[in-house]
């Protein structure tokens, strides 16, 4: 895409409400921009489920915001990302961008050893899709499932001792497996963002913290290259399948203190169940 | 139900696997019987879902499994029986056990003080179902929502302790608002009787743990009466609406080792979305 085109509509999908620490550092680098969220809370978490279904529920998502004119989808989902980008892509004629080509990326800019650690949802490791996208940028990956992270994080258990005490289970067993020349930790979920200041605590400080939702906002300037995303103010839609005012009450921790609470004015429920 | 009638097919409703240590109750009870039983774990946890969906998740099962002839169903969820028991006895025309009346019941049975403390998911206290049910029996009731428990017993930390820290917490929180006349704990989830032995540690010794699961299996037998439940072997077939691999490989453990593994014989997929 080049010239001076029209400003863009951008759809971003979650399976709830992670993927808002997408939309926030997009929306940030790209405030130029209509926004259109969609999360799928009624079937939430997508992580503990099966190929068939993500990709089911995804495409669905897709093709409810391609409906309503997006320019281009992002997949602020590590594990829609993982495992249902083709039938995503499928599923609709809008460019589509997932978080773990951007993640390997953000690992691999910052990488000298070549040897990372990857924190994500079960689903999303039983992929491989971060072990395959960071082999291709010359990696040995060791991918760790962390589920009980996305709980603790939705409970509001941020920096307690138990989430401290999890996080240091998690990373001696992703660490046992792996030499100690891993110099980075990918952030394989959008919801594990929030964990970050506690996991620097955690982990060795020779290994640097990675999360996507930074490296895809700058994918996203790529594709979207002659528009000048950069001046203006966003306008912001949300979608979601289950209560309304349940995310209005989870929302705001997940977009961060710089999003103005008027960002939350315009959400509706979808019913994917009727329009798939 | 009375006179000398056939052998009943009864079907046991979950969101997951949670609701097998219902079946396991029952069908220990009453071995001489078919179970049909359904785990929507596409669609799983209920626990942190609206009341509307509940509802309408609970419902479509509940119709599926009575389009295969069960005589009876019994709602082996806290969450489902709580927020959904009249959608789902009006989608069906077979008799409907919950599983919070037998718990009420069974809390009644041993307390002296009529102070009871309940644990269940955030969308079964919200609801007040249990509240209800035990002021019906002259009880004040504490409830606490309890939701990193149902993600640390499906991690398979049963008896951690990072678990018994977290159940310290909750434990800790509930009883700040009750007297120390409190004299039962309610398990209001079928997953918590997994922990009660690490709860029997953490929870003070003068409060007695009850689960609803054997006081739901004594409410079935009263219904049935006039079946004779005692004497034979059951037979078992499960339906699940995500993966069939992933539910024989979660099942064991909540079925307990009194459960033959022939008894996972028969597990099929069923497909909800179609069904509904």
């Amino acid at each position: 895409m080049t010239g001076n085109l029209h400003r863009p509509t951008i759809g971003v999908f979650d399976s709830g409400v992670g993927g808002l620490t997408v939309l926030r550092a997009i929306a940030r680098l790209a405030p130029n921009a209509n926004y259109l969220f969609f999360g799928d809370t009624a079937r939430l978490p997508y992580g503990t489920k099966s190929q068939e279904f993500v990709a089911r529920y995804s495409s669905a998502a897709a093709r409810f915001l391609a409906e309503r004119g997006i320019d281009l989808l992002v997949i602020g989902c590590n594990t829609a990302s993982a495992l249902a980008l083709y039938d995503i892509k499928s599923a609709v004629s809008i460019p589509v961008i997932g978080v773990i080509e951007p993640g390997a990326d953000a690992a691999a800019a910052i990488s000298q050893s070549r040897e990372a650690v990857v924190f994500a949802t079960e689903a999303t490791c039983a992929s491989h899709a971060y072990q395959r996208a960071l082999a291709r940028r010359g990696f040995a990956t060791h991918e760790k499932a962390c589920p009980l992270l996305v709980p603790l994080v939705e409970e509001g258990w941020i920096d307690t001792p138990v989430t401290e005490q999890v996080a240091r289970i998690y990373t001696i067993e992703a660490l046992r497996t792996a030499s100690s020349n891993v110099d980075v930790l990918v952030l394989g979920c959008t919801h594990y963002p929030l964990l970050r200041p506690l996991l620097r605590r955690v982990v060795p400080q020779r290994i640097e913290i990675v999360d996507s939702a930074e490296a895809t906002a700058c994918s996203l300037l790529q594709f979207l290259r002659g528009h000048d995303l950069t001046a203006g103010a966003p306008t912001y839609k949300f979608f979601v399948t289950d209560s309304v005012e349940k995310f209005r009450k989870q929302a705001p921790v997940f977009l961060g203190l710089d999003v103005e609470l008027s960002t939350l004015e315009d959400v509706q429920r979808a019913d994917l169940d009727a329009t798939r």
